[in-house]
């Protein structure tokens, strides 16, 4: 225990709801941390758009936290800040899925570090675990629920069979949306995150435009009712995985078997699932956002970089992107009730070499209800037979398909 | 990434399951290794019962691996690598729960690091995270799953309704328990992992010997069968957390209601979640044991200890440890079915200030079975009334408690 405790000055750029719950959990934990590093961490100057001058807080700082967000002037001042050789802690996943590889090559280039749990399901340790404990680790596949917002509305839709509108409304009253969701819901924030998680998993550059992304304002309190009748649960996934030597970056709804370490998953929760095959498997969960929690991993970040340093090693790989991979469905379709529908739907699919899983018929007056889930195919071949069976003149709404994460495991 | 790709020389001490595996890994990940850190890992010796020489390994090495179990002479050798300024990775909780504070000020001392992330929970990154992610959070409590054997039997038994006997037979044969389970199924080989996490988690010295542990030889499929019925799961609990100013480490069975994280952990796996007011809580989960899993871990150690330091600061804290704790229980009694029995009973849990919770009562001829649900109350007055209650004369059978933990995750 360090008795003097040498000040270790730290600039915080940012005073939102992150930023301020930041600052009060510093202030409350310097003495710990002062305990376990021999340096007394301490605030040195905070910069928000009314007040505070940035060239001054780099002076006076020897660790600079950015929790503004947003690209510019973040980018701007981590550069500076890095290029002046200071320790950068960052929660900014815009900023680190679209200018990573620059601001990693800055890091270093100038000897210091760059840290950025915070960006990724706050509290969660993914990064640390992706960067350290794996950094030998041959990773096969990451599945993440890394939105907690699109979570939370989800799993309130399954809960009590709301719309998807209600749960909105429910989850903006509480304060788990924001009053413009359309980053949350239209899964751009998860695939941020996936760039980033995909990234380090396989250490080649992923840029948040390569990463393919669906959202959730489509799902129906229909979707849910049959999916909890096929004994399957309905998430926001993110998926980062090799396939045939290059790998698939993507964000959409999928339904899970219950077994699936994701699928008890609720509310505003964010977890991972991590899979190589020495491995087998971690899955590591907490809450994902809030002022307070997201402030803890900045803190740990801050409490690593005080004592000594670990980089983000260059791309080592420059695996291709691919777009079309397989998967299972879940396809919901509405038809006349008349002989011979099930037929040509079967005809379609089979052509396409989609086979059925399970099957739910349910009549509706003149008309029937057809859910089926698809066993594994080609997702470019699924949606040809989906615009195929679109055409058919016994159609009553357009057919709508939900991937399936359908895993093994017994 | 390095081109030239130095050496880094790495001695084994020990060839068992781990060891071996362990061998194997380095071998397939060293060309990654070499592409994150600029050094290419190479076995340079290698230790066992009937070859190799410790003296030649240690000489030769630029870190030590110690995968020998035991405490002597794992505990001389990973001394003497310390003394002579190598970094040592252990997989040791024997050694590390009993000897940890000596071996901890040796590596102080002599500025190397001892890195043990396989010594509890396999590959889930438990100790990391404790060590680093929140290295400034102050913990409150840690509850997991740490031993794998007993989970994969309590799961089977609750699966299929097998007896304990039967279900232990059946982890033998699938190697999931050794020929001499005794470690594992006393709940000693969880009290080590607890050690070790109580340790890190409240920087105050935690020996084995401080760990209280009851394992799981006298659980019945008929305790499972009421669990069920009651909404509830059984599982092997490890538990560290602050109480009253002090700290109070132990394992125990305990039920848990379904929606506890840990409640759907089933078969070989490990668990742990940590509970802090800054993160709410974070629960990590995988394979618990394993060569390769256990291999893997090591193998992230070796990677950390090759790219910077991280010590296991000195202990800042010197918590009393708390032997009486509250806790919520389940009472199984057999009696004899006439008037009275149940209010007998309710007047001494209600000396002891214990309330019901739930109750269920199942006529066997003569006999009744009451099972309830206690709400929670110090252990000691629960113990006391259940002495009381076994010197009735109307009891047919020992009554039996076993805790649950009742917290509240609606």
């Amino acid at each position: 225990m360090a008795e003097t405790s040498e000040v270790f000055r730290v600039g915080l750029l940012g005073h939102g709801t992150v930023g301020g719950a930041f600052a009060t959990l510093l202030e409350e934990r310097a003495g710990a941390v002062a305990a376990t590093t021999g340096l007394r961490p301490e605030l040195s100057g905070v910069l928000t758009r009314s007040r505070g001058d940035f060239d001054s807080i780099l002076e006076g700082s020897d660790l600079v936290v950015e929790l503004m967000g947003g690209i510019e002037p973040a980018r701007e001042y981590v550069l500076r800040a890095m290029r002046a050789g200071k320790h950068v802690v960052s929660a900014n996943k815009q900023l680190l899925s679209q200018h990573g590889e620059e601001l990693w090559a800055v890091a270093r280039e100038n000897g210091v570090q760059l840290r950025f749990e915070g960006a990724v399901a706050g509290v969660v340790p993914v990064i640390r675990v992706l960067q350290e404990s794996l950094a030998a680790a041959h990773v096969e596949r990451i599945h993440g629920i890394v939105n907690g917002t699109t979570n939370y509305i989800l799993s309130e839709m399954a809960r009590s069979g709301i719309s998807y509108e209600q749960a909105l409304g429910q989850a903006q009253e509480l304060g788990y949306a924001e009053a413009d969701p359309t980053d949350d819901v239209t899964g751009r924030d998860a695939a941020a995150k996936m760039a980033i998680l995909a990234r380090l998993a396989f250490s080649t550059p992923v840029h948040l435009d390569q990463v393919a992304y669906e959202g959730i304002e489509h799902i129906t309190a229909d979707d849910m009712a049959y999916a909890d009748e096929l004994g399957l649960g309905l998430k926001l996934i993110g998926t980062a995985e090799r396939v045939d030597g290059g790998i698939s970056v993507r964000v959409h709804p999928a339904f899970l078997y219950g077994q699936h370490p994701l699928a008890s998953v609720n509310g505003p929760f964010n977890a991972v699932t991590v899979e190589s095959d020495a491995i087998t498997e971690i899955t590591m969960s907490g809450p994902g956002a809030g002022g307070p929690q997201t402030a803890s991993a900045v803190l740990g970040d801050v409490v690593s970089a005080m004592i000594p340093p670990a980089s983000t090693p260059e791309t080592t790989e420059a695996l291709p992107l691919v777009g079309d991979v397989v998967s299972a469905f879940y396809v919901h379709m509405e038809v006349a009730d008349r002989p011979g529908v099930l037929a040509q739907i079967a005809e379609i699919l089979g052509m396409q070499g989609a086979s059925i899983k399970s099957f739910v018929q349910r009549g509706l007056g003149d008309n029937a209800r057809l859910v089926m889930v698809l066993h594994p195919l080609l997702e470019s071949r699924l949606y040809a037979a989906v615009r195929m069976i679109a055409q058919l003149d016994f159609m009553r709404a357009a057919p709508r398909a939900i991937r399936v994460i359908d895993e093994d495991f017994s």
